[in-house]
């Protein structure tokens, strides 16, 4: 039987990969980086548009992403072999300890009491009741049903949407347009789970942010691109968002002159709501790779016409 | 039969009280301040030392908050008539949320990507799974446990202590003084859910403080004498204790000249993190009345010599 050769491209961490990865298939060889021979499987994070003219056999290729949008904006990108983007992978409990410590974050008006220690002022606000803070999730996929099902779990009122119908324990699913309306008039956390696709590119824009409850607040942990910078800040300037948390923008890294690192009500982190775990993601490729290899069905492959 | 006679004397919102009790207690006549005729119980939270002069027949004396350090403090105290504390009413799930809070900050370094942000710096850190986070939680009573459980339930490797052995699923529970010790050596997060009494005044010294982790973080909701504030804001300094997330002091309202306020690691709340709420605090009492009244047992009675 031929050895099978798998190549791993990563902008960064690629030896940690590479060798996370050959200690789970003992029998193939594992290459690092885009000067590998021509292989049966590529590994991929934000490699070289040229790496695919030196890959002409590829059977699979392996986002180490849950978001494909990427890949898929590349040119070189082969058409005909099958893209498959990561799921889960240790990324759901850390989407949910985002989503959760911002949504805690905003029951209780911990933003607020850091601004009145800034002016040491003592002003104790009243309690709220976790079933009065309606949460809204757009996306009930992976990432984004863990997040709806976990802030249920743990008492918030949890609205989600979805472009095809899901149903999740514990949380009001809807979906189409007119769902999105009714989720967005609701949510006054609104947390963004959705994939970038031309039909969610800038879904959150002046009018949809208008939908949203005066003093909402908003969560993005999925991609920058799904909301109108200017729109947003307008309406943080005017008081209609409360509060905006924000892990992923159109540039990252998030260019130092953007407005969002010095705006008050803007919480800026660097792309880390989900870091992908290496064994977790390395488990999840290692045992793909075996069930196409034995001629078995695997789950998360890209339709690339739907963009996910 | 005699019309009972309830007195309802409190610092803040004493009408609402008033008429919330009253409404769980039809038969009886509550009476709203410290004017108010004799009375066979009292309901209480800050009164003034006179009050008591002028109730000669007090049955019984409620507290409406958890720790009842402050009316054990008086000197006017009928020292004959039972001393009821509340238990839960609300309490728990917001200690939950506020100790859950200040987990999710240290786990995911939400403190260091604000320092970042203020600075326009994207730094990425790296990932850590809830279960290698240790929490400690000092004192395991109703609130307490209801601390150590949710957060142990949520992932988090919580070891608890408290004065007597204890048992909770999913905790580590150790007690008495080599406990302690042990407890502070393994706590990343110590949580403070004690309450004061003479054994737990300023508990967390200088001593004990430097048996916690270097870098570890503190959370206080219970009373702010349990701890040195001197020698916390020298260990702040010196880098030892990461964070402080501060909810009770020695003087509150905390004065405007407090170095707490300013410190860059200290996260002051003004004495909310569990707001009693109305409601269930008269449930409670006026439950309890019902059952002092037809000769019943009640839970939450203070031993005087304990303190709590």
């Amino acid at each position: 039987m031929r050895v099978m050769d798998v190549l791993v491209c990563t902008s960064k961490d690629q030896t940690a990969w590479r060798d996370a990865l050959a200690a789970r298939l003992p029998a193939a060889r594992v290459h690092a980086g885009p000067d590998a021979p021509p292989c049966d499987y590529a590994v991929l994070w934000k490699p070289p548009g040229d790496l695919f003219a030196h890959q002409p056999r590829l059977k699979a290729m392996f986002s180490l992403g849950a978001g494909v949008n990427g890949l898929l904006a590349m040119q070189e990108l082969p058409r005909d072999v099958p893209l498959v983007r990561m799921e889960g992978a240790g990324m759901g409990p850390q989407m949910v300890e985002y989503a959760l410590h911002a949504a805690l974050r905003e029951l209780r008006g911990f933003g607020g009491y850091a601004d009145a220690q800034a002016a040491a002022c003592w002003n104790p606000g009243h309690a709220r009741a976790r079933r009065d803070l309606t949460v809204g999730v757009l996306g009930l996929g992976v990432l984004g049903g863990a997040v709806a099902c976990a802030l249920a779990d743990f008492g918030f009122d949890v609205v989600g949407w979805s472009r095809t119908p899901r149903t999740l324990e514990g949380v009001d699913c809807l979906h189409g347009n007119d769902g999105l309306d009714a989720v967005l008039g609701r949510s006054r956390l609104l947390v963004m789970c959705l994939p970038l696709t031309p039909d969610t590119d800038t879904l959150l824009d002046a009018t949809r942010l208008a939908r949203l409850p005066a003093g909402a607040a908003i969560v993005n942990i999925a991609r920058g691109e799904l909301i109108d910078d200017a729109a947003l800040l307008t309406a943080l300037d005017a008081g209609h968002i409360g509060a905006a948390y924000l892990d992923v923008f159109r540039d990252e890294p998030l260019p130092p002159s953007h407005p969002y690192w010095r705006h008050p009500r803007v919480i800026v982190t660097p792309h880390i709501a989900a870091l992908t775990d290496v064994h977790a993601a390395c488990d999840q490729v290692a045992d793909k790779i075996r069930c196409l290899e034995a001629g078995l069905p695997i789950s998360g492959v890209v339709e690339r016409d739907r963009g996910y």
